[in-house]
């Protein structure tokens, strides 16, 4: 290692990963920190049957090596790095994970999984695992402020090629490693970065995560085991910064200012989605169940509906007479009006013909969908919406909020809303009987001494 | 898939490789693709016990997963992903394997690994091995045309980069995959391209290697489970042209550009390394070694040796008193001196304190090196070197030549230097008795039934 300023990017890097003052991070970190970590196990779980998951099974001489590593939601185990290819993977299935706006991506994703399959094989604590997580988090995005959105809009996926960083950083944090061995496998994670965002849309853009989580993890294991690489991989003429987003595009001091302080994880700007519809629906969602909540009338008395969502969030979401179960994720419409007929969206109110409901329809034919008339273009928030109901009695009653961008540090999920989108996702893989008890553990991470105390909660019955 | 002018330049290429007109390719290309294969193991047998190769094998989770297919010269079998990946690290170990000018890479290791693992598998023939081989070069060669040399000098290892590629084409040809599993394998191969120069210089290097070559393989196996890719991944504003390179840097109809007219494999561009030195030196080795066979002198008549290389390989093989294994690599002057004394170089020349053998510091003492008065900057020929030796009678000899990239389809090897080379890499993990029988039968790839006949013979004793 060279000394004080003579040191590369990586270096500094892992000296702070090394060094970091897990005294100084507040309960709130944790709180936030274990809503998350529930929060992508619960989608994770979600994800183990769909196809980008299991055609992975399929594929010969994947996920055969032997270990004591769970495949969520599947009762088979495999090797640390297997699991974290196929749980990564199975975690942005859905693509209902949470995310990061700074990131322009999904930040949790990439690191749960080898953080989970690294602390199951070895016996570690639900502390340990949180703290590694707020470790492995403020690498990530730290990286991302100095990169992005240059690197986004280049083509870059980030939730891969920075979530390739946060898994390392994460997982080399958790085994203990030194701040040589520490740089060592972040350089190499920089040789392993790699995901096109032309793959959106495919079975691709989730396979991305489940190849980060792998590769992080694996660049760690491999730097622990006496591997060398160039501790300036990043800043090198033919490095990470110059190759990806080429010179004039980055500031890698961007990574040092400030380093958690506040912490990354603590930030507004990263929430996660309360609902499996597109997250510029959420918003008026969100209205709409407060209105069902709070306010006293049958749907029969509804003589009419108007969601008036902020400008940039209509296009893509304004669709009265959604065909199929992907485009009624792009339904303002068909989310509003199941939300006001059966509270909150659910996965499998996006799937089969859910979206055909002679009920829901009814009410979606009383419906329409405009852009807000007083929610500036110029102002940062641009997730507002509000919900207007006119009862046949001529009465309104109307919510409304300026901004929901997701349900992070400054409107947090409470306990329960949490638990109503664990226990939807959880079932999916396990019977009704076994979510609570898991969930109740989950809730009790930071005290759990061994994490298989939670994974063995999460086999299938 | 789309038809005609409407299909992507995944799909085209796809089109292209099923369809690869392989009565037409003629002997002298199995030749070549024999030798670079045969070329190709070899090195790879004597990577096998490099601390890149070994250190993977030291990592947990790392080809553990049970299969048929053998771990190079190491005794071990694995699953083809595995196989793949460490085999694909050792062929490129020692830096001693083929070599291309427009990809700026060495086109065989990221081919021949997976080939050999799927082969073994699967009982595949020596002629279906060597096609999916010539298949592969030509699909890698002709990309690496189309993003060549900015690619190359924007900081991307071509050999991983474009290598991922190759592995997936050839894979799939060997596999049987059709069209459109094809086009697939290709795309989610683009959201695996990763490798950057900056790891140049440390295990990392080889590292690319295998991680392209497990990469491409998995591409391919996952599109024949039923995956799915875009098919524009390559084009596509978010893809890996735009990404990689940055628009106006490529030029994708260069890839269909008089298609295998002549064979890729057939061209003079690239080559194999004769010798376990630095590429710049080769030249004056060989003008060594014809003086050694062809004129009659005692070493002890030397007077003088002066080596003459073209201006450009001088600055970095200019060494008259190397201190390392590495650095005799870099020096012309070990090289040929030791060449002249002892014949062909070989690994053991490079290793330990072989630099200091006493005898070869003598002759040392006597030679000179500096530019080549008469070879012309502006040439495409920028591989040349002569060598002069002047004897105490007064009577000099001399050799020159002025290009000798590679031993490729100009000036080929013989197979009396192949067998020097091969058995020389071979030793380092096999018993002598063991190397003939093995290069006997890789001599006769085309007959081979099934390549588990060849593989039995590649077990250290």
């Amino acid at each position: 290692m060279n000394a004080g300023s003579q040191q590369t990017v990586l270096e500094q890097l892992a000296n702070k990963i090394c060094g970091f003052d897990l005294q100084a991070i507040p309960p709130e970190a944790y709180r936030l920190a274990r809503t998350a970590i529930i929060d992508t196990l619960g989608v994770t779980i979600a994800g183990a049957s769909e196809p980008c998951t299991t055609l992975l099974l399929d594929t010969p001489g994947v996920a055969t090596a032997p270990g004591q590593c769970s495949l969520l939601g599947m009762r088979r185990q495999t090797s640390a790095l297997d699991a974290a290819f196929i749980n990564g993977t199975a975690s942005h299935a859905l693509d209902y994970d949470d995310f990061s706006q700074p990131m322009g991506g999904h930040q949790s994703a990439p690191l749960v999984a080898p953080l989970v399959a690294l602390a199951q094989e070895r016996g570690l604590s639900g502390l340990a695992l949180l703290q590694s997580y707020i470790v492995g988090i403020e690498a990530e995005i730290r990286l991302a402020r100095a990169v992005n959105f240059y690197h986004y809009d280049k083509g870059w996926h980030p939730t891969a090629t920075l979530g390739v960083f946060g898994a390392a950083a994460a997982s080399a944090h958790l085994l203990g490693l030194n701040p040589a061995q520490t740089t060592t496998a972040l350089a190499i994670a920089a040789s392993f970065a790699s995901g096109l965002k032309a793959n959106f849309g495919t079975m691709v853009k989730p396979l991305h995560v489940g190849q980060c989580a792998r590769n992080g993890l694996l660049a760690t294991l491999m730097a622990q085991a006496g591997y060398d690489a160039n501790a300036a991989a990043l800043e090198h003429k033919q490095g990470f910064f110059n190759a990806f987003n080429g010179p004039g595009h980055f500031n890698a001091a961007l990574i040092f200012e400030n380093w958690a302080n506040p912490l990354e994880v603590l930030s507004p700007t990263m929430g996660l989605k309360q609902f499996p519809c597109c997250g510029s629906a959420i918003p008026a969602v969100a209205m709409a169940l407060q209105l069902r909540k709070e306010e006293s009338f049958a749907i029969e008395d509804i003589a009419k509906v108007e969601i008036m969502p902020h400008r940039r969030r209509l296009p893509h979401t304004n669709n009265p007479d959604p065909q199929t179960p992907l485009a009624a994720k792009f339904s303002v419409q068909y989310a509003v009006c199941l939300s006001l007929l059966k509270g909150a969206p659910k996965l499998k109110d996006f799937e089969g013909t859910s979206h055909f409901d002679p009920d829901i329809r009814s009410l979606m034919a009383k419906t329409i969908a405009r852009e807000h008339p007083d929610m500036p273009d110029d102002s940062p928030e641009q997730f507002g919406a509000e919900v207007i109901i006119t009862l046949n009695s001529g009465i309104t009653l109307s919510r409304r909020v300026n901004s929901l961008i997701g349900r992070g540090g400054d409107h947090p999920l409470s306990a329960d809303e949490l638990w109503e989108k664990f226990s939807d996702c959880a079932q999916r893989s396990m019977t009704p009987s076994q979510v609570k008890p898991l969930f109740d553990a989950l809730q009790n991470l930071e005290n759990v001494k061994d994490i298989r105390q939670i994974t063995a909660l999460m086999d299938p019955a």
